[in-house]
């Protein structure tokens, strides 16, 4: 196996014991000129100074010059696996049709369900591994990937599959999101939907080991609180953590019910309030933000970030990637949201990339920070700041992408 | 030289006589399935089917498989010429210190003029070239640069000739910007620094035809109305054209100024009044709108584009890059802020940055559309529609660029 000794870099280690709360974020355990050994897919060790007594004969250097080192990024929502693009609603959307509109013209959510249904598993695959280099072109190097696409037995299945089996550097973290929407063939019978997914499909899933968690769409016209409810309390029964897209457009109440359910994260949370808020910090609920949404929808609103990190929780950010309302690969880019559109400095929005968004995925112990022992999943960036990725804003900051312990991008093209 | 062939693409020529105004934006001149022949730096042909009567021994032969094909950007502001980098005041910004708190905090404008000074001829040149590698890797042909972080003689002088003398496929067009703020050894005598650039500076650019263009930036606690008058008559006296950056923060009727001077273009307009677009229609000034700017300095306000659509002006977007308020070079990255910022059609942003952008440089005969006789300034995107590269944001689309009938970019990769 290739060992690495990077020198010479501005190392953001990101270290931290479990996810950082509120104004932790902002610290990044920063090793001013430092290096990082790695060896065996795992960070051998990382500190100060030039690393010279781990060189050996085998041991390839790479003199950073002073620029920045990061971990990889984690990117804990996306909707990886899909097919079809959307780019005729965009018109819609300029001319002020909301989210809804364009659902009831057939557009929308059910129009790239047809069109995943349709697909097979190969036009899948391939179109995710399309992304998937594009992911890793621009610095992330682990993604949760939720289903919802398919929304019956087989087309949800075929999607878990894709994740599942897929063979990319990038790690992959499941999650089943049968309840993304009720497909067309349900309209009138949401119970007997979710009927399927509880007796039919869960289990399925549990058994195959085609995914870690079950998330919900709790929102008006999709499922309501009750509803939610009932599929993520069978899906803990069924030995599933449970996750929630919530407050995404209307409050109606997912935060507090993402606390009741023990769920490791609520995510969107445009419209949270305070209430909400402080029962995720209570139930250690992990909030991830998806900026790049708000933006593309032309909300004019972000999820409150800033009020999150006062009230001391956990803040995560993540892509959101998917087809209709963040079609993006690039979470660098959403970073960039993330500071400019929800306030947070370029510190909070590392931590929100990288350790938080491992812990919102249950990856925290194995990767998110430059620790002795983790994976070494690792970025260096054409940058000699933290603050400077932020502000050189719409470009792609990455050289080097090292994931388990091999170079796949170097000079910013793909080398695996 | 070469001769080249591209088939099979979808081309947006962006045909036009003039300046494409109002609606006309909308409309790109699209040829569905066609070929653009290439020969000795020119468009020696454009149509419909697949060329082949042009092909001979000598000629490069591209099939594009219905990829996107549109003329090469223009980015019609840029402030390129400049050094040091202002990361550090993004944090300031976030807690939501004005663009004229900064200012007064000894940032802003006036530390890049300390640090631009303080630069060698061919440390700018250096920092120019690499920005200059960026705007062509983000598919940008021509861009306009404008001077003043010198701000007297000598380091206005100094820029104007990096950006003469610098060696890059792009083009470059000139603009002399000493009245973009009052230097500190002025301060209590803006008269005499505008008597610096009538006398001395302004004479000697023009006779060492190291600029085309004047500009001036007129805002409060910058130059008003009668100051900028003052410059931008002297400069018409000399023989150059003027431009004006006008209302960008507060309406001050720089647009009417505009009008009322016969500019060419007037830049920003974010708070421009219905009088002073009505003006500048009247008097066929050009707006160049930043949209990227709005975004950076967290203004969620954007210039009246669509108003300005409605009106039938000819709008052009740029991409203001400059260290303090627009520190990105990806003129494609700021199409986005263009369109899901000001509400402009993924058609109308590209009249913007093509032909209209061009009409406002002055070069709108030269470059700007896929025409017979024009140069050979042309890209290809990885994309099969105009809908696309504005719908799946925050990456960049190009896949070739083609300068002065050269390919410069190939597979998304410098190779000049
Ligand atoms: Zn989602
Ligand atoms: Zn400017």
């Amino acid at each position: 196996m290739d060992k690495i000794l990077l020198k010479n870099g501005r190392i953001a280690t990101v270290k931290s014991k479990g996810p950082k709360f509120g104004g932790e974020m902002a610290d990044l355990g920063v090793i001013e000129r430092g290096y990082v050994v790695i060896e065996n897919g795992i960070i051998l060790n990382v500190g100060s100074g030039d690393g010279a007594d781990f060189v050996d004969d085998k041991t390839e250097v790479i003199d950073l010059e002073g620029r920045l080192v990061l971990p990889g990024f984690v990117d804990s929502h996306t909707h990886l696996v899909h097919y079809g693009s959307r780019e005729n609603e965009l018109k819609l959307k300029l001319e002020g049709a909301s989210y809804f509109d364009i659902l009831k013209q057939g557009g929308g959510i059910l129009s790239t369900v047809r069109a995943t249904r349709s697909a097979s598993y190969d036009e899948l695959y391939k179109k995710a591994l399309k992304s998937l280099d594009l992911m890793l072109l621009w610095g992330t190097t682990t993604v949760e990937a939720k289903s919802g696409y398919g929304l019956n037995f087989e087309d949800e299945v075929k999607c878990l599959r894709v994740a599942k089996e897929i063979e990319h550097p990038i790690d992959i973290v499941s999650t089943y999101l049968g309840a993304h929407a009720v497909p067309e063939e349900y309209k009138e019978n949401v119970d007997g939907y979710i009927d399927l997914m509880i007796e039919k499909v869960m289990p399925y899933v549990k058994k195959k080991r085609l995914a870690e968690y079950v998330d919900a769409f709790c929102e008006e016209g999709f499922f309501n609180l009750e509803q939610t409810r009932r599929v993520l309390r069978a899906a803990k029964e069924l030995g599933f953590q449970v996750k929630l897209h919530a407050e995404e457009i209307e409050p109606m109440g997912g935060a507090k019910l993402a606390a009741e359910l023990g769920a490791v994260s609520a995510e969107h949370l445009v419209a949270v309030s305070e209430e909400g808020i402080d029962a995720m910090k209570e139930a250690g609920v992990i909030p991830v933000l998806l900026p790049g949404t708000s933006f593309y929808l032309r909300l004019k609103k972000y999820a409150p970030a800033r009020e999150m990190i006062r009230r001391g929780l956990a803040v995560a950010v993540a892509s959101d990637y998917n087809p209709g309302t963040c079609p993006t690969e690039s979470l660098q880019s959403i970073m960039v949201f993330a500071s400019l559109g929800m306030g947070l400095t370029p510190q909070e929005v590392i931590s929100a990339v990288t350790i938080n968004a491992a812990y919102a995925i249950g990856r925290g112990s194995e990767v998110g920070s430059i620790e002795k022992g983790k994976k070494a999943d690792i970025v260096v960036m054409n940058a000699l700041n933290e603050n400077y990725i932020i502000y050189h804003f719409g470009i792609n900051h990455i050289d080097m992408v090292i994931k388990n312990g091999k170079i796949v991008v170097r000079d910013g093209k793909l080398v695996y």
